[in-house]
């Protein structure tokens, strides 16, 4: 089951030609990000970032296949993939009106002093649970 | 031939970890291509752009291999690797005192009132001479 | 009466420090003002823009009073304070459990191709209600 | 005497109005007073955020005149006007072909460890040189 986020397009998003400019998308993709970890895995960003924590990302891979408008409505939703001992396998589809906009596939790593230290137990029961829920 | 440009890391570009929050990467590889295309090709963004062209990015693959840090000093390499009717695609790596910290392929695309719109002629022509020198 | 708009403090507007970092309050502010359009004054960003029109920050003044960290909610308290023919002064505050982390005053102004313009009679109305309200 | 530094006005800087969006201004004053202390005050933000030490900024007043657009390239003239035990304060302009587009007033403070702390001996002596020569 993925996880479903939503961001309105805002005046801020947008570029000369009045749509998303592409790198803003990936503030929005960190946003759902950072959401995923708060509403779902109950693993916060503003938590686990005082210990020396982070899940900095290692990998993205983007498809835009149709512009953002101002005013659009913007529906994230990811899907966890695969998970590893320190690493996050996810996929993530944004749609407006179901009408695609861009999808991506990422690989986010989960770190504790700048080395890759183990997913917490509780996190990693709940990301299986939601992979396993997909298959 | 690679066109090479530098960015400074600066404090706007760091997140809570001291290190550059990914998705300000991709401002920098669009500040790169505009940059390419001023001193490079001689189409510069500020010009086009008043004539409802543009060049969105369609596809965008990065991977980030290690951490940059304020201060740090990034190169970014940029090379033209295949020029279609409408589209080009180019492999970026950016290293900080020859340490690699990413690289990306991408593809955009020369789009004209909103559709697919074929390069200008000398534009063309020396995106496929960087290619040509490149085998 | 002030309007009233929330955010969250995320790891996206936080700088080495851990702290908001200032440019980005004014991101949060004008977002501020794009809700505060779009709920009170049903004159939406997106469709003005669509029609050359906008409201350019003319003038700002800000204090900066205490930080704000990663995970703060913040209350942000929009006042209109005067209408000019094609002007509006507001003031705001943003505090977080009640401590008072920014005030800030500006005046905005309302241009249709590229001139100021007057604003439409309904959006006046709404604003005038609030000022009185206040008195 | 007053620091100069030079800002192109890029893609990423404008709105769907193509002019520079206001709160990426306040980015390109960060920019410029991180310039300032490296090149002027040989006080690196680089170095000092390392030791816990910080230059937030207090209070800011700006005035935007006119807009600036893609492609423009900004001078922006930085005059310390006073500085305290802890705080400096500084005078800003940027024109564009010696069009004014924004001048502001701000007030940073130089903190270690969260609260106030005094300037370096040597960071104090060249602000004062500075001021000195205003006079």
């Amino acid at each position: 089951m993925a996880y479903h986020w939503r961001q309105k397009v805002l005046f801020k998003h947008c570029d000369p030609a009045g749509i998303v400019f592409f790198p803003r998308y990936y503030m929005m993709i960190n946003d759902c990000v950072e959401a995923f970890f708060f509403d779902v895995l109950h693993y916060p960003f503003e938590e686990f970032h005082k210990e020396a924590a982070g899940v900095p990302t290692a990998q993205m891979e983007t498809t835009f296949h149709a512009p953002s408008r101002h005013g659009d409505w913007l529906d994230f939703a990811l899907q966890p993939l695969r998970i590893g001992r320190t690493s996050l396998d996810y996929g993530l589809v944004a749609t407006s009106d179901s009408e695609r906009r861009l999808s991506a596939k990422a690989t986010l790593v989960h770190i504790k002093n700048y080395v890759p230290d183990p997913w917490p137990q509780d996190v990693r029961d709940k990301i299986s649970e939601m992979i396993g829920d997909e298959k």
